[in-house]
């Protein structure tokens, strides 16, 4: 028996009694049909196990990214996809080298560190200087131009955890604009606290974006643990000083978005655009980030088609550079042609765990449509959020942009920044019989979508009040 | 060594560095002062400690009311409280009697139920009918006029677990509008599952509310486990009758909310306005619900004027019936001269967890007072909220909807749900480190709402676009 099978053999899944209520809209049966039917179905799970084992981390420009490419090609295929493709486009990548470093005083002390997404190298002889402490970003925001000069600025605060992940937003600053706000202060480096929930010795990177007309500083993450640390020996009140190698390399390079499509029936012409990202950090093999995100998609695009032919056309986009933010602008361009034709898009990218709330389309809440969407994924206790999506994945910014719907599942994430962007992006974070239920939920979506005439623009422009 | 302070002693609380920036605002060092003390303080663990061991449960018009008005003078008088009164209102006090429910076929099998408060009591004998399963609340809401005659409708939608306890608000009308709604089809009893998250045999009350005009039928919840049960002998096919007994009676009683202040030193007449609520249901001990509550509002209070005395007075208040929605009316009709001259009011009234978030009152989040709170707030992992605090516990709706600024602190809810209402409610669910960590967060708001100029009315209008 297959580890997900024998997960789900455990556990008693009480809401799958078959009766649909005799006053429920058309598509209900239906939607409660697919619910059930994603519930043991084995297509995430062997989709993120596969990427996990067969490819592993794919960082975008990296060799593994191409391999990335060719399993995606394959996988796709073999899941009965069509028209599947390959759509290249330029980045810069960006390679790690090897990094360290160290508490020099008061004591020696190694430190666990990662350098961020982007960071220049330190000289091969590393950079070294006192620290200057901050607890919370606003305080290091605070401090006047100058006062860094010569200093490694380390932001110790951390991050709430969430389970809806703004915490991870709210410190998002701190990993992005750090490194700049330090330089402009006259620092040599910057250290952040991972942006991370839990305390580990695994670091946790990310991309920086560094400030143009800005000096451009070697950047990491601590280990929560080491960045606790310290804020101990800060308190001591002695000096600290802290040296930091880091090595890393860019070269101009091409990344590979891979979509696939299951053809609309009645509709081909009309797209339910779905998607999650191939690209993943290098410390871990991408499984929850973005492996699991990819298997959903494609698990739901699979099962809104078990019921017959989709009437409309299902297509799953696998994002070739999400991490380094490069993937959006030209899955946009590719598909002007296309995008007024598109129905909705989302994108799924909040790891393996539950949803617990969707974001709809704006307007459509009410509809008899969305109304048998809520009743089909209530029994697996999601709930319909107040406000609408207004966003659904770093890799669907510019097509939501230029007008199309977005439609977005709310996960938990309130144990996924324990194990983001780090060594921890593991399979073992997978459980089978969460990553089914959001299978479900998407898939009940996508079920609707791409079998009724819902127009969510013409809903949206009809509840946007005119000006 | 006292459980609390054996517990704190094996954490490493990383954040307390002394060091206060430079450039931060004037409530800055003493805001961090109130924090490293609040993580240190035992008034809140000792207060809930205290009522739940030499009070425990409290449901107001009960006899044990009184003894938890007692007690609440004593305690509060003890801790150094001025001015502590008693202000008595009327309810309409509802006593729980015996319950009892079971499945009658396809075959004998006790139920776990508890009544819902203000539920009528079946007749001596109950009642006893077939069932009509609806797996959500939208499902019975689509049910015709009459379909339901001579049934007892049940209703097992699970509750979404949620950090922010939204899943709560989401299934509120399950519980509140359901018995009349199924009453309306021609039911003659009602079942819910517990409005509670994780699955447990202990079932969850929680009160009602019966529609003027609808006949009231006699309400219960199923412990989540008998619910799932439900739905798994539904799905056989057979049909399932229940027989319900639940006894209780009601009379006109007296409910008391105690209140002591800090008294201002500057401004006594200006007043920062906290609060928990005595009264409890019956099943457990009330310790998270809320004990614990109470015992952050005392703490922080003492905590605020730990720097000195404070500027402005610091009330709090202990009220009396919140759990049947009682004592929100009284409390603003008594504090109808002292409303305008309320600074802030905020109500703790979600548990015993770590605070994760704060909602500021309207308009604030940009002053130097409240950058100050969130520079002291963020090393405990506490973010602002992007939305302003319109709501901050059910006691404080009169005064809010008056024009008191809200001001709420929002702590993880995802466990609160698994014990709330129920028998669960005892001690052993409150840990003391993240009770103190609540306790930081409201007490570095209090100190610098007690000791500032900070005018929240004035920058709510400021805020406000005119018309």
């Amino acid at each position: 028996m297959r580890a997900w099978l024998a997960a789900l053999a455990t556990v008693a899944l009480a809401t799958l009694a078959p009766a649909t209520p005799a006053l429920a809209g058309p598509w209900r049966a239906g939607a409660d049909a697919v619910v059930q039917r994603a519930l043991h179905d084995p297509t995430a799970y062997d989709y993120v196990e596969s990427i996990s084992v067969e490819v592993g981390q794919r960082l975008a420009g990296s060799e593994a990214a191409a391999r990335a490419r060719d399993w995606a090609v394959a996988k796709l295929t073999a899941l009965g996809f069509k028209n599947v493709r390959v759509e290249p486009f330029p980045i810069t990548a960006w390679l790690r080298g090897p990094e360290e470093a160290e508490i020099v005083s008061p004591h020696p002390q190694t430190l666990a560190i990662i350098g961020l997404g982007g960071s220049v190298p330190t000289p091969p002889d590393g950079v070294e200087g006192e620290i200057a402490l901050f607890h919370t970003y606003a305080d290091l925001l605070a401090a006047p131009p100058g006062s860094l000069t010569g200093k490694i600025a380390v932001v110790t605060q951390p991050m709430p955890r969430t389970q809806d992940g703004s915490g991870y937003g709210a410190l998002n600053p701190n990993r992005r604009q750090g490194p700049s706000e330090a330089a402009k202060r006259g620092a040599i480096a910057y250290l952040t606290r991972s942006l991370a929930t839990g305390v580990s010795r695994e670091p946790h990177t990310g991309a920086l974006n560094y400030e143009p007309g800005v000096p451009r500083i070697p950047a990491a993450a601590l280990s929560t643990i080491d960045s606790e640390l310290i804020d101990h020996l800060a308190e001591r009140g002695r000096p600290i000083r802290i040296r930091l190698k880091l090595a890393s390399t860019t070269k101009p390079a091409t990344a590979w978005t891979v979509e696939g499509e299951i053809p609309g029936a009645v509709h081909p012409d009309q797209i339910v655009q779905l998607g999650g990202h191939l690209d993943s950090w290098d410390p871990g093999t991408g499984s929850i980030d973005d492996g699991a995100g990819m298997g959903i998609a494609v698990a739901a695009a699979r099962l809104a088609a078990s019921q017959g032919p989709p009437q409309r056309t299902i297509r799953v986009a696998l994002f070739g550079a999400e991490e380094m933010d490069y993937a959006s602008a030209p899955f946009a361009a590719a598909h002007k042609g296309d995008a007024p034709h598109m129905v909705v898009i989302g994108e799924s990218d909040i790891g393996a765990d539950r949803a617990w709330s969707v974001a709809l389309p704006a307007g459509s809440t009410n509809t008899p449509e969305m109304r048998d969407y809520a009743a089909a994924v209530a029994p697996l206790g999601v709930m319909v959020a107040r406000e609408p999506a207004r966003y659904s994945g770093d890799d669907t910014v510019g097509l939501v942009r230029a007008g199309v719907p977005a439609f977005a599942v709310r996960q938990d994430a309130s144990r996924y920044f324990d194990w983001h962007h780090s060594s921890e992006d593991t399979l073992d974070k997978v459980d089978p019989k969460q990553l089914n239920q959001a299978v479900a939920t998407w898939a009940a979506f996508v079920y609707i979508a791409a079998n009724s005439d819902i127009d969510f623009r013409a809903l949206r422009a009809a509840a946007t009040p005119q000006p």
